[in-house]
């Protein structure tokens, strides 16, 4: 099976994030990076795709697209790496071209944005996929298969979280400060971790957010953007649900919880042991169940590497997002989120949003 | 020191609480149980209090209180675990015979009850002491001693949870008969369990919660009570928070966990390892402390019956409860709930009940 | 039901075990102590008893035991719970009056007095209790049933481990000078945690250690007794295991694991959470059984007090021992262990010893 | 930076190492599979090799030896991923010609290959790497700094442990068969697992096991290998150890754990988590290290990718290994076990097998 072609729009030298699409683009043999405009600024652009040794390095993402569509062997799926407000406009470049967009999240800075760039989706022959990470942890796919036949029964509570800490303080850094920066990150916790805990929520019920009720909250003082997200969700068919995103909770380098609980049973997965899922039949000893260990389904064997016990993390999680985009792109059955989800996210940011600013009112994402 | 004589109202064979009581009283051997009026049906009192021993039987509390009080060697305090409903009546009939009174929580089934209640302890001489349980965890102490000597700074954010799944089904029992009784109980999840953990939040943090935003829920069909709790908390001072209070949540067999943040550090802890509290300064590595081990403050060793690494539960945070009783019935320094917490319990549940009658609005309890 | 006539034997003030022997004889209701002889000291013991409140102090046990045996309203039970050199000659003492003993182990310092005293026991009508404390856990009582029951399968491998770290140092204190003294101990760690360990192992399996090689060491400077054990273990039958008592292991508190292996399946069970047993069948996920919750049997139900979630631990484990103890004393059907346990522990210890000292030869114990 | 060309012998379709190892040299994006002999049977070879998209497809490793060395852009490093009696001869065929190689353990399946292999190294001017993944690990090479620069003092004791449960009954599989065949594994659990528990006690404290005294057994009836070692171990320097192996361990999908105790403090990890290192300073709290977190070191944070919270797992640890050989492979300064490492091992598991064969007599590695 060849490769496909992968260029890389943003992820210059010292980006975390670009590394870690380098990283699992890699990990499966699947893609081959080829070109890249890695920096809005043309010499660090340069320098760090030579730094990775790419065959073809150009200044900015509009030259590359254009340059790429006209090559025979151009690129065939690109990937947006940039901060949030630099989503929109490369995307649309690419796809008007007819190249595959492996986007980070969430989708873009503003609405409307949001909206330019699912008419470009639309208007495309190309795929659009987003980098929800998450959802691609096994035992998250395997939550959503036992939930999708009814393991747990009808859902009545679901409760997800993401916590982190580094924005505890006002400490300046790279991260920091794109994250912070109204303009270039759109919100601040509910964009950045609030949107991941929303899709898993969505995406292993299955259920959508038919109203929230929420409460941002800036604590560091000088801060532009919220830093504490609490939110009540109201879900269609009547299930209830509770969001808590924070990046001022010390102790928590990057927690993530969710836990879905039906007439049935209940599920209890935290990215602390990914490779767990917890799973209670109602009036039964709780189990245990191992990704590729007893108990995994297909919709999770399907994303594992290596035995059971031999634990997988994020990049695999990551790789595996990557790997549903190839087969999405070669016209397999495929699970990937795409831009659908990247416009549920920013209605639910704008929801909270809107909420928030109405003293906590009930709103519709 | 000579044990206290008690008595109990309530507690009949069979009951789950009223067995708790006396294990906490008999535990630390500062109180002796000398007489009882343990059932509202007479024969079933005396058959109970046979099997308990019990110097003197009584067939109703009104009798009790009058009798014991006429006695050089009555009772000088009285445990009340009848059910909710139940509580106003012998609480007052006992303190206004100036015998302090222990009452199982939450205060009253309802808020006149309580301030009925409250009028009652003002004029009466003797003490009235509320069993709040979870506060008597050892490590509970430390977090709220850790907290008032600024180990995490200013408080930003609280995460409170009490989750149960004995109620997923309408199975019935002695026990969920009275508990989802709106008559006998007064609300549902919110005031059994909801309480413990709004109480929890506040006795750690010291802070009043001054607005909520409650969504209750009655899942199972049938069911004339809340079995599911989601509320936001505003705290004097600005803090946020989120509870959570479930009976049907799968997997849980009776899970509380307290997490509360400040700008300088956090703190965890569950009732799954009662004897740990996990402790972050910002910026260093987790640190378990463990009661009456390493770490531990005097508030901790003050409630701790045995060396660090040998478990204490359940019942030891119980019996902490009586104990503190008993320093403070002998007129030592002591931390107990009384009937402010009560008060603030019952004013909790009024707020939740309200708040999710008006959609959400935020009320002050 | 009456209390039993107690007496206690050592315990003086601010003894450890004492204490907790107190705790656990009052936890149930079961006992009423009356009697004692709290330090060699008669001072200490007057003192002592006078602040517990006990109607009768000796100054001696010998006196105790004669004076008690000849009241109608004597002890009919006595706790010993002195230093090991000074269990047989107490326990001896009344044994020969007919009274009932409950003995902390090991047995006894030496084996000499170890056969001299199971002399007495066969001599006596009296029965003789000792309170190996971890065997009376819930989730033990459990596991031990489920081995009975086959739910493993054949046996093939045991790991028993009990580690702590209060003596890394040769920092001295009531405590430590007594268990690191050879002429009152006996022997260190082997004695004092690896006899527990071993206990675990058998009572849990029902099998008999065969032989052993063991290597002990001391590696504190200057100190006189073993502080670290290592031990294989061959099991009658076939089964093979491995046993770690470590006082050397710092970040144990106490810490105290058992793992059982059969053809069928397999247990794991530790004191830091000690109402859970993970129970797997050979090819299931791991199941999480829960004090008195789903999957308990009765032999784990009998000797649990609160409804699962609410965590019992080191004090209700002892509580158990002496609920046991009052079961048999009152001629019902009991499981506590007794001298046969106390002559294998210290069989156990003298085997460990003289195995390390032949270099790690098998012995038999 | 240019990737290094890698060639492969083993590791056809289906095999779980070989596309560990495909995946481990991927993941950094440091090697380029260029060229394999995948399999021992030249159309499985090929199709294998296909399905890979290999360049160059072998029938054999001796004429892809010879081809690719006398190719200007031949490959500069060869994996060898087949059973461990198939390790010897490829691995000397590529050395002679130059070629470094990186090697699967446990080295070979006998002494006198291991003799020799060790000499073609001595002979060659290509370096030899060993895959003992664990050592990969961020927090076990944290462990290993720690330990080096005294943060828990003199070591005392060691405790170290790998449990599985896959053999726990004779299921045929194409990886039961072979590792269950003496003369393709040379041994059984003790080769296996049982060298990659040796090799992390030794990796991490720095020691040399003087002596051992182990115990194997066969428990599964027509076994022709061990599946279950016990082993006591003497460190030189007068340090202890337990070392248990297993692959008869219900329950244990792949358990990894290393605890090594100081006079200052102790060190506690597990696979299970394996970003985190539970650390003790003796007579403080538990600390708990988080990979690329607060309190990691250079040691951890040169073989980590992602921020403190993004689990990195067994791939990943694999790959560190591969990153390792790379940076030795281009004269920069690496930890990667060799054939030091590898003779190491096959000295453990000779000592294993004549211990045992003597009755658990204590014999030096």
């Amino acid at each position: 099976m060849r490769a496909l072609r992968l260029g890389m729009v943003g992820g210059g030298s010292g980006a975390f994030i670009g590394n870690v699409h380098r990283m699992a683009a890699r990990l499966d043999g699947q893609f081959e990076l080829v070109a890249g405009a890695l920096s809005s600024d043309p010499g660090r652009s340069r320098q760090s795709g030579e730094d990775l040794g790419l065959p073809r390095i150009y200044a900015d993402f509009t030259e590359m697209a254009r340059a790429e569509a006209a090559r025979p062997d151009g690129i065939e799926v690109v990937a947006i790496v940039t901060p949030n407000h630099m989503h929109a406009a490369p995307a649309r470049a690419f796809l008007e071209q007819g190249i595959h967009v492996i986007c980070d999240k969430p989708l873009t800075a503003t609405q409307e944005e949001a909206r330019d760039l699912a008419a470009a989706c639309a208007a495309s022959s190309a795929r659009f996929f987003l980098t929800h990470t998450y959802s691609g942890y096994a035992m998250i796919r395997q939550a959503r298969a036992m939930v999708a036949e009814g393991a747990i029964g009808t859902i009545r509570v679901v409760q997800v979280e993401y916590a982190q800490d580094w924005l505890t303080t006002d400490a300046s850094s790279k991260q920091a400060d794109w994250r912070t920066d109204p303009a270039r990150s759109g919100a601040g916790a509910v964009g950045d971790i609030g949107t991941h805990a929303w899709h898993l929520a969505t995406f292993v019920t299955g259920l959508e957010v038919e109203a929230l009720s929420a409460e941002l909250s800036s604590f560091v003082p000088g801060r532009r953007v919220d830093d504490n997200v609490q939110a009540m969700l109201r879900f269609a068919g009547g299930a209830r649900g509770s969001l808590w995103a924070s990046q001022v909770a010390p102790g928590n380098d990057n927690t993530i919880r969710l836990r879905v609980f039906g007439d049935k049973g209940g599920l209890d997965w935290t990215q602390d042991a990914p490779g767990q899922l917890v799973f209670t039949r109602f009036g039964q000893p709780r189990q245990i169940l191992m990704q590729n260990g007893a108990g995994a389904m297909d919709a999770a064997r399907h994303v594992s590497r290596v035995p059971a016990g031999h634990p997988e993390g994020y990049i695999e999680a990551f790789a595996n997002i990557y790997a549903e985009a190839a087969r999405a792109i070669r016209g397999e059955a495929s699970t990937c989120p795409g831009i659908a989800d990247g416009l549920g996210g920013m209605a639910f940011i704008d929801a909270c949003l809107r909420s928030s600013q109405q003293n906590g009112a009930w709103v519709a994402p």
